[in-house]
């Protein structure tokens, strides 16, 4: 076999077998092919895309180039559930406890990542002492015992989408659904569920900007889940605006707990209530969507959830109190308002830009050497849709800096005010095939 | 400027203006652009084409990238021969005396090739002694005086354009048309004429295997070189079968020599006078093709063009004893005969599987360090349309060895011979612009 002929196959629009793929991947992996003849691949495969079969081969091709993670010593249906990210979005805090409440076994693995925010492990860090540096045998009991843990990311998880993202952020081949679907799904499988719901965002916060992409995406990766073998459906949901009130890391630990509470913003339950429903009828503990939302409500309105937020914060080291005493949380230290500078309605509040306000108070990471800083981050005090009087409040900065201008001015420019529109729709679609 | 930007603008399928294009010729031929990078930009042009002024740019700044050849002391209108190359093409050595004995100036550069055959340089030493090691001045001399001489290729001509070619050869982006024409007229522009005639091959000998891609590859060749101030046409002519009846290096001098007689094989001197009338008009030699054939036909008949091919020999070193004395040419130790299986028609005689028949017998390379064997090749007994009698000969090999059976079997694998089928067109179109 020979790379060149496998290139020449792609530009001519013809399928790759399952042993070319490997073949490919393999080689690439192993340091074997050159980037140069990986780049070319690539770029073929973004003009000519992938059948599904290829798409699905070359996930499992991904996920056998590393190590895999053997979950099958923990009881149950392991769900894992996934975000293509955005900007606030604070349903992984929200639903691991959630679930887990319902005896679903959450055994998640986390690592810190470039973004607006800081990761899942950043924000669970906001309490003190939390930790996951636990063995794998550590992980296992205590997903057994508490039905929720997390580990840290395995260094040799997928090597192959590791370099292959690596070249395609620099070859123009980004953008590409079979090449964004087999990256994630690879990840994910190679993590071990056996079911997986995806929330596909979109709008202007996401990485796919329009319904029709979005779902696109969504049934490419969810084609792929269901034929390798995982239990797979996904989500769209909107992210023309930041999901919940807060962007900053322990700005979401607070706004998680309230949502467990039964107390947190209107978009951010709902969002956790329908991918929590369809995390349980994948973990079949219930028999019907509306069965499994009425089980995810008993535990917000009995205070399970809560609780076994409480027990999984205690057993990974982390600091609890911070649950009824949100003072324990890291503070910033200036808290300065943003008045609106006209009457009217929000329009619109461009996401990602919000986001990039929230980096450049230190809360998230631009590069991986950067430190994030848990106090930080905004709270918006308005929402799509939402009549604001002048000088009332769009939204609050919280920072460890009291020279916010270039941030105020950020947040000026994305938050447009005027006409009445009416609040966007949360959820777009639910794709099962 | 980011090549990655270039990438992604190029995979939209807009347009490179001319300093992205410069950046990136001058960045790769200087080695700040990886090959990577280079291959998926490569890709993307593969399947997203250029227009007009991209492919003069992307020429000119191959041109640029490396040394250029001034000709401005030669008097009178350079007018430079390209073929895309083809089985027995043996235009070259016809057509540089022809049209030097009508004072055009005939400024070669010539160099050792990969191909069935050698390159025009092998086939000149056929007449022992001939050399191209000659001084720059020398060489401007020479084709002031005898209207004709050849030297050595410079080895810093269009830089960009051979390691562009090296890095599409293994990227599976050699077959697009904006890359193949602005290689091969960088190569030619970068050479200093002032006009060009292309002979752009079609058929199965041909790297256009159809008419349709050698008119669009002719046309996107002469645009070209009219949009950077070089007088451009194309004749497109036909390479199903061997031109003329000689593959092999001595055997085609022979033949030239045949041609410039007055008594070489139709098809070579038809296409000859086809090419050659053009390249008069572009000297502005004669005032319409009709007289720029008689004028040809001319030096043929009265001896001058054979004289000129003499002179221009001699000039370099080279014994032209060959032209009256055929004896004197390396010389094969065995002439086998291939008969004829069957009577018939000869129906095809497949160009490119021919040549490799004659580069086995060793008339050509497979890689740089092959030697040539002057002396073997073959001859055609018949061509497409000749009525052949069973045992009668196809082919006479010239072998340096007497175990031919490989050769023998790949000829008779690649003609056919059956039902009476016409001769082939021998010039499909003239591409003006």
């Amino acid at each position: 076999m020979r790379i060149v002929d496998l290139i020449t196959k792609k530009t001519a629009g013809l399928a790759l077998s399952r042993e070319e793929i490997q073949y490919f991947i393999d080689g690439y992996t192993k340091g074997n092919i050159p980037d140069y003849q990986a780049s070319a691949l690539l770029m073929a495969i973004f003009f000519q895309d992938m059948n599904d079969q290829e798409r699905a081969d070359l996930t499992m091709a991904m996920v056998n180039s590393g190590e895999t993670i053997d979950l099958s010593a923990i009881e149950g249906i392991k769900v894992d559930k996934h975000s293509t990210g955005g900007v606030g979005d604070t349903t992984t805090l929200v639903l691991a406890p959630l679930v887990a409440a319902l005896d679903i076994p959450v055994a998640k693995m986390s690592g810190r990542g470039l973004g607006h925010t800081g990761g899942t492990l950043d924000k669970l860090e906001s309490a003190k002492g939390f930790h996951l540096e636990i063995s794998k045998e550590e992980f296992i009991n205590l997903v057994n015992t508490n039905k929720v843990a997390v580990i840290g990311q395995s260094g040799n998880l997928t090597p192959a989408d590791k370099k292959l993202y690596a070249l395609r952020d620099v070859t123009g081949t980004v953008n590409s659904i079979p090449l964004i679907a087999s990256s994630i799904m690879s990840k994910k499988i190679a993590a071990g569920s056996d079911a997986i719901v995806l929330d596909v965002k979109t709008g202007a916060g996401a990485f796919m900007k329009t319904e029709e992409e979005s779902v696109e995406l969504a049934k490419a990766m969810v084609r792929i889940g269901n034929n390798v073998g995982r239990n797979t459906m996904a989500v769209i949901s909107d992210m023309s605006q930041p999901l919940g009130y807060a962007i900053g890391n322990a700005l979401e630990m607070q706004e998680a707990i309230d949502t467990l509470r039964g107390k947190g913003p209107a978009d951010l339950m709902e969002l956790s209530l329908v991918l929590g429903s369809q995390m349980v009828m994948l973990a079949k503990k219930a028999n019907s969507l509306e069965d499994a939302r009425k089980i995810l409500l008993e535990v917000i309105n009995n205070g399970k959830a809560l609780e076994k937020f409480r027990l999984f914060l205690t057993s990974q080291g982390g600091d609890a109190s911070i649950i009824d005493h949100p003072e324990n949380l890291p503070q910033a230290s200036y808290k300065i308002e943003v008045p609106a500078k006209a009457s009217g309605y929000v329009r619109n509040i461009i996401a990602d830009e919000v986001g990039i306000a929230a980096m450049w108070l230190g809360a998230g990471r631009a590069t991986k050497e950067d430190e994030v800083d848990l106090g930080v981050g905004l709270i918006l005090r308005k929402k799509v849709g939402d009549h604001v009087e002048i000088g009332e409040s769009l939204v609050t900065i919280y920072a460890n800096q009291s020279e916010v201008t270039k941030v105020m001015e950020k947040l000026y420019a994305c938050i447009e005010i005027g006409e009445k529109v009416p609040a966007p729709k949360l959820i777009y679609q639910i794709i099962t095939q």
